[in-house]
């Protein structure tokens, strides 16, 4: 009577959502300044005031029907320039607002392009630790999602893996840098090696492979590391970007889709890309956060908040005996489980009130995650509890 | 290398779009006053004020991350609460805010509802004229469109040819009233009779049959019409509702879904939406437009102007000799044709730069629409054009 494909996917609550809702449930019974909720990926600091006062402005001084009637699918023109200006600005690219689709996020940017790409028997490849959606957000169109193990050490690419996957079918491959989970930023080298391997793979196997880089935390990136724009290491690239980090702007779904004119046969590509955000029916990007983000690109955000949080809590974690690459990037840490059981493990945390997310759910097994992008003041707090589940580990050995 | 279909469906312009290019390029040439551009459904009506003040009253006094950041996918609860409210002062129904799932815009909306119901071998019936986007929208689902043709004395339902039609694999009928393109409004008497129907043939086929409703005009209707509020005709109904009409926020994309109790098995139904709306990847509604029309639900907009215009664009297609329906809702006039090939007559308005739709568009051959979501001024300098129009065409009898 109705689809089970899709009543599965609206009523079986992801992992993270039932540990956001157990978190919920705990903090009725605890309070809710004993609950250490490391699980949700959702922006605290808030969204730049520059932001509010250029969506107040535009309010009160633009014609209401420019601001709120239909844009073209692609997107407001001027704030495709403006946004194009920013980008080229920051990178050194080349490119103008006709290189630009704005979408409703980085969630309807990679489904969009995954949907104008895929054709049958199509796979897409992607590393762990990996999004989880993508999995769901590939197979909707047909296709298969390939996922790389975890290079263990740094959590960059794991070559020697990737090697054995890629094949004839491969229409893509999704990089996510700075990562979720990891915090890794993929450094230019793997960038260059990554680029090198597709160009041969793609004379081998004489079909083009692109690049989708999804990468909402470009600008959330610490110690001024360098993030590679991945256009300018290999042509055939589409970029997936999305205000929901940067400006902490998650719940307005604004983002865009970044097509240069030199990936192969752009007007394809381009007329693929405004197939599939029709068929997902994103009629248009929101049309006054179109014209803000416009006009507010490049501004930078402040992190340092999220660059305190990281320290606190990197630093907390090594003292109470955990295993943890420093992220240099995002707003997460993914240190190793005390056990090999990660699911066991985050289970064992909850004895404290600390919500982790198991690593499993992002394909990397023997690993958690938790977010920093919460209170510092509960991350202070939390650190003897993370030393008392160690120690309760230590007695064990 | 690309998705073929999707780039047919991105790069294909519709009708409608390759008349307003052409009507820019004209404008160019003759001056933008001497176009009289009948093509678009884009409300001309400013946003309401009331709508502008919340959005820089929310915007001033409220916490940024809790305006902007994600909100659970079925919606603000506190904007569902509030909307659900208002529809059952208004309708009196007895809906909560656990019967809403909020939406990006109707297209949004009736993309889930097929989503979310399509099963294998389905078909969805509509009623001539209608929104052609329904049927790439059902189609992407992999189920069938099928289409009632128009009833052309009132554009009620064709009831004959809809028995003809409707079948064990039915599983929604689809409804849009005031309708897009005919301004026809159903009269009780025709939900009457369709509820009616579709309960013998729920029991005929020992399955739940579906209305989904697609009524972005709901507001839109003149000298009082009542428009039904179907879920209390028929208790498998879903409302697709959007405020890119009634408060002109179509580039907005806010709109929700009513999910009745009483339909069969809410709890698959609802969570078959929760599932389609991911897989659409609409991750939430746009945040703020879903505080800003719940505090704003239920203030009448106000449609005088469209009121004007209908009766001017009206009366004057009536003294040029033109048959048409009086529109009860909506902003579209579908009068007849003056010839049988409703395309060559809209070539033949072009001379006289009057820029209309064909009918053939919205399956209903042989009539055009004129959207009187336009300037005053426009429509009253267009009426001479027409009489000059249709004298040509009395010169050939």
């Amino acid at each position: 009577m109705v689809s089970q494909e899709m009543y599965k996917l609206g009523s079986k609550k992801s992992t993270i959502r039932t540990i956001f809702e157990y978190g919920r449930m705990r903090a009725k019974i605890v309070g809710e300044e004993n609950i250490y909720d490391f699980s949700l990926g959702n922006p605290n600091v808030p969204t730049p005031k520059f932001i509010t006062d250029e969506l107040i402005n535009i309010l009160k001084n633009e014609e209401p029907c420019s601001i709120h009637g239909y844009t073209v699918a692609p997107g407001d023109p001027e704030a495709r320039e403006l946004l194009a200006k920013s980008i080229n600005r920051r990178f050194e690219t080349n490119f103008s607002g006709n290189n630009l689709f704005m979408t409703a996020g980085a969630a309807a940017a990679i489904s969009i392009c995954f949907k104008a790409l895929s054709e049958e028997n199509d796979e897409f490849i992607t590393f762990a630790p990996y999004f989880p959606e993508y999995k769901c957000f590939v197979e909707a169109t047909g296709a298969k999602l390939t996922v790389i193990p975890a290079q263990l050490e740094d959590f960059q690419i794991n070559f020697p893996e990737f090697l054995k996957k890629i094949n004839k079918n491969t229409k893509a491959v999704i990089v996510n840098s700075p990562n979720n989970p990891s915090g890794a930023v993929y450094s230019e080298e793997t960038i260059i090696k990554l680029a090198d391997i597709l160009r041969e793979k793609e004379k081998e196997y004489n079909h083009p492979i692109f690049i989708i880089s999804d990468e909402p935390y470009r600008e959330i990136a610490y110690n001024n590391v360098k993030v590679p724009y991945i256009t300018k290491y290999y042509k055939n690239t589409l970029v997936c970007y999305s205000y929901s980090k940067s400006f902490s702007l998650a719940g307005e779904r604004i983002g865009y889709i970044v097509v240069p004119n030199e990936v192969d046969d752009f007007h394809m590509v381009y007329g693929a890309i405004a197939g599939a955000s029709r068929i997902l029916t994103h009629v248009n990007a929101p049309s006054l956060f179109q014209k803000a983000v416009g006009r507010c690109a490049g501004i930078p955000s402040d992190i340092s908040i999220y660059e305190k949080n990281k320290e606190l809590l990197y630093n907390g974690l090594i003292e109470a005996g955990f295993k943890c690459n420093k992220p240099e990037g995002a707003f997460y840490l993914f240190p190793k489980a005390l056990e090999d059981d990660d699911i066991a493990f985050c289970e064992k945390a909850k004895k404290y009130d600390l919500l982790l997310v198991p690593g499993s759910d992002f394909g990397c097994p023997g690993y958690f995650r938790a977010s920093y992008c919460i209170k510092t003041s509960t991350i202070e707090k939390s650190i003897p509890l993370f030393k008392k589940l160690a120690e309760e580990y230590n007695k064990l050995l």
